[in-house]
């Protein structure tokens, strides 16, 4: 029999916080299209156009700001790989319609163990995402209103719960929500580089007044090739997040693989004009790296003016994106986590949808472990970085690699021929070659930054990402060897079924006092089986003589132990007693443990109640033979 | 039938933490002598000595310090005052020997309501005892490392949580660790009065050399009676505490009457000896109240000097016992609100014992309403101190008026005759006047002590514990308005039971995949009932395909419905279906849910398995007519 299943809506708390529970049949009506889904996807990619430039700068400044001419060039070229791995990205798309992280393509084409190197990369990264870019604006508002600081922690933990919340109510919403200030930032960017190009053709665009100092070291360092890579490692913080959509293309409206791919393509466009547009007008106004003050801010106030609107708009735009740069983060992290879960490589939680169709459990992990390296690092920015970026630069290289090794078995197929492996459809394809050099450079250019990021930012951080990549993956081993051996152990191949209802079944009826609940759960015991025990713990004199009268009365003849407890305790006797009653348990016989439960109409009368259920279940749950029922009444 | 019962031993953490559990025939073991007694119920007494006469100094201030000849006159007055409650509480431990609190004391002499306010005040009292003592402890600590004074929240809550693990350990123990410093304190405090006496009376005893500065007001009060009123409600200080033993009578070894009788005379002449002693070498040697430094320091280094052994052991002694004064609380909250809780004025968990034969669930909420006053007030004593006391007078006058109307009733009784109330026996006593007499004066003295307080402290706090004590009964009536409707409502009298095993018996049986635990469950769902429905949810269409498939093979011929979820709801479909079937119950019929549920060895495997039944009962326990079973297996 086969049945089509709608949802019930509970009325509780989380129908008023989360929204009301989704019917399963709207979940197509929770997909999102490009306009929503560059939003909630390109948050990530596009708010490192807010301090790419001046990550460069920062690097640059050790030569002194003879260097910084040294900006636009290396922009170029970040530009261009920017270009590399937007085309590697657009054709996985393609070929992964139901999503192709890095994960997924890793996993069919490079083998589990690479696929899960990939995965463990980018939750991490995932989880750094959210830290570094809320830190990143709670920073913004602290250098707005310095008096915050002190409670720079606070805030950034209560914006990743903000998120957190926007997210369980499901991702369309969130879309919407986010909609607004990502937009919001691309407007004032584009008008902010637009107005100061066209200042700078007419002459008009001066220098910044009054840069900040430039806090550069004692001694100048000469531009030495390594110099220039750790600038271009720096820089390539503008190419993270964009993987972001090729993880969330089922978050699509059809056909997604074009909505997804088209929006990629968008956002490549958007990032590398602004960033190139940032970097080159930087230069020309003469902006200095620092602490104090932001690059996006000097820019803003030499093109406009400090006290105009426009200044003011673009920093509240970009502190805005900042922190909405999580976002992505927040529709990914859960989206990669449940597939790795359906693989079994994590909890099995992950992989199911909560009522408002998102994956609460990986969201509300995600915010968990995302608070925690807020608290440990002080939402310090600074210290955070350094652990960023490894993860994904490695993803991305094993996902191109993947792609490429994809081409070539496609490349090896008959034309015409189909072969359908695990998650995709190989099909023969005539310019395979071109497509796995384009995925081979891809890989290639990524695997080269990751190693320059690693070798130039190791001692600042990144050998924490070196461990932390193994320490997760050996988790999922962990996790993945507890389910199969699991599996295995609770296989039925040459399993000899025991016979079915042989053996005693001894029922157990717990009695505190006798009222119409008991008078329930003692039809209920009698319906189990013939042989019932009603136990009475004896915990007041008057109370228990109370029973045994009515028990005589009421209890349909059935045998009443009461049990002494001259102390007022309530397990220890009754534990003692089921202990002495299973010592006595033959092969086959169960023993069933019947609790009358009230189940209150108001959620606080609950701790006016002892759940006696709930404390044998503790206690007695791990022994074979037991099951603990309880029944519950209402009034 | 009737069985005696013992415990038996479960092997967890809480073993670990706070020693194995005790056997229910080890618990007349767990009494205490004297000795000890001395130690548990009177260090909260004793510690006020630390600071009454200090009290009483600060409030003649405003008269300039020639107004501190007062401080012994009002001391002895105190004195007097202490001798006349604990007379009067010797009493009442005789006549109680069950325990006489001024709850019982009220509740069998005065009337429930009564008996309601005198338990509200003294809880709200333990509570803040709890709060006052630590903070000033940690007061103590800080005055001593002034750089500790940005961690004193967080140094008060630690010590509330380290004296809640050792209460939780149990009395016997927890009185073994007080022993200690209360004596080591009781020792130190004579050595000093009696040696300070020693060389007074020889001649040698000086002033304070470099007394702090007086904070005096700019404009000298006269002394006026109010002022002097203010000044003894604060040395009135000294008698908080007093009441506890008569409280805890039942921690006592037998014969507990003579023992706690005993203890408490030790007690209020120990008292009365350090208290005055303190007040007089305080006037001759010119002690002067600071916040900067306490009396009792400048005391100490005058009697002694201030660099010797004698000063520091002086000083640690005394923030040891300030600290200790909270156990007392934590002794009695707990029996207090067990008593409250068996009358069906408290959550009715309050009324059981742990396996260490405490009640743990009132040590625990008194240590977590104490943290949250503390973090509320932020550890500061001279905030949380007018709160305090309004509550111990107005229990102690309580307890001693229901005295005095217990020897009222006595005094009526002929010659010879008994009569058997609710908590103790009133036999006829000749001396029924004179006893009378006493509490009626006690009572009569704590009552205007109580006024004075009130009206001294109200603008400083008072008022709190005014509106707090209403509050607490208000609650004590509202938590037994539920237990009585409650009681009502499921009571059998005018109950027509209905006809037992009556009605269809449907039984679902949850199958996620098909193995050795399924049929485990399956076999135990078939005892239940002949009509059982195997229920699928398809999260995934190849794990569906294998549940079909073997449950053909394993499924015993019982139907098997699979429900769709193509969005990966588990609960959604499956409560919607259970909704279904329930919407075709008839009368009588009830339905019982299976579902096999995996017990993991390890702890932390549990995160890696869904608790469907938790999560089903969460549902639906307020539906009538269902039970939910789970049905372990374990590897």
């Amino acid at each position: 029999m086969h049945r089509k299943a709608d949802h019930r809506p509970p009325r509780d708390w989380r129908a008023w916080l989360f929204g009301p529970p989704l019917r399963t049949a709207d979940a197509p009506h929770q997909t999102i299209g490009k306009f929503i889904g560059l939003a909630v996807f390109a948050s990530d990619a596009l708010s490192s156009t807010a301090y790419a430039s001046q990550e460069i700068l920062f690097i640059l400044a050790a030569a002194g700001s003879g260097a910084f001419g040294f900006v636009f060039p290396i922009s170029l070229v970040i530009v261009g790989l920017l270009a590399i791995v937007a085309v590697s990205y657009e054709q996985t798309i393609h070929a992964y319609p139901d999503g192709g992280g890095s994960y997924i393509v890793s996993r069919d084409n490079l083998g589990q163990t690479t696929a899960l190197i990939a995965g463990a990369a980018l939750l991490t990264d995932y989880i750094l995402t959210v830290a570094v870019s809320i830190s990143s604006g709670v920073a913004q508002i602290i250098s707005a209103f310095p008096q915050l600081f002190e409670y720079r922690v606070f805030l950034a933990i209560g914006f990743v719960w903000f998120m957190t919340m926007i997210n369980l109510r499901g991702v369309k919403e969130s879309g919407a929500i986010f909609a607004i200030p990502t937009y919001f930032f691309v407007i004032t960017m584009f008008i902010t580089v637009g107005v100061g190009l066209y200042k700078h053709l007419t002459g008009a665009l001066g220098l910044v007044i009054d840069p900040p100092e430039i806090e550069v070291a004692k001694t100048l360092a000469t531009v030495t090739p390594f110099l220039l890579l750790h600038a271009f490692s720096s820089g390539t913080a503008a190419l993270t997040g964009i993987e972001a959509i090729s993880d969330g293309i089922t978050a699509f409206r059809e056909p997604r693989s074009r909505n997804a791919g088209v929006t990629l393509i968008l956002m490549a466009a958007i990032l590398a004009v602004l960033f190139l547009g940032i970097s080159f007008l930087t230069g020309k106004i003469g902006a200095t790296p620092s602490e104090v003050e932001t690059v996006i801010s000097q820019l803003s106030r030499t093109v406009f003016s400090r006290d105009s609107l426009w200044y003011l708009l673009g920093i509240a735009a970009t502190t805005v994106i900042l922190i909405m740069a999580a976002n992505t983060a927040f529709a990914d992290f859960p989206r990669l986590s449940s597939i790795v879960a359906r693989d079994r490589f994590l909890p099995r939680q992950l992989f199911l949808r909560s009522g408002r169709l998102v994956f609460s459990y990986g969201i509300v992990s995600l915010a968990l472990i995302a608070s925690l390296l807020i608290i440990v690092f002080q939402a310090s920015v600074n210290r955070l970085i350094p652990l960023y970026a490894v993860g994904v630069f490695m993803s991305f290289t094993l996902s191109q690699a993947g792609m490429a090794r994809r081409w070539w078995k496609i490349g090896h197929l008959k034309p015409g021929e189909t072969v359908r492996e695990r998650g995709s459809t190989l099909k023969h394809d005539r310019k395979w070659l071109l497509k796995m050099v384009i995925n081979g450079f891809g890989a290639l250019c990524t695997l080269v930054v990751m190693i320059i990021f690693a070798v130039t930012k190791f001692i600042h951080g990144a050998w924490v990402v070196l461990i932390l990549i193994p320490t997760v993956v050996a988790f999922f081993l962990t996790v993945n060897r507890h389910y199969t051996s699991l599996a295995r152990r609770l296989s039925l191949e040459n399993f000899i079924g025991q016979p079915m209802r042989a053996g005693r079944h001894r029922v157990l009826l717990l009695v505190s006092s006798v009222h119409r609940g008991t008078w329930q759960a003692l039809a209920y015991a009698r319906r189990l089986s013939e042989d019932v025990t009603a136990v009475h713990v004896a915990l007041e004199p008057e109370e228990s003589e109370k029973v045994r009268q009515k028990w005589k009365i009421w209890g349909e003849g059935v045998r009443l132990v009461i049990l002494e407890s001259p102390y007022r305790l309530l397990m220890g006797p009754l534990l003692n007693y089921i202990e002495e009653v299973l010592s006595s348990q033959e092969s086959g016989e169960i023993l069933s443990i019947v609790v009358p439960q009230f189940i209150p109409s108001k959620k606080w009368h609950e701790l006016l109640h002892t759940n006696t259920a709930d404390a044998l279940r503790e206690r007695l749950l791990s022994r074979p033979g037991i099951v603990i029922t309880e029944v519950p009444y209402q009034v």
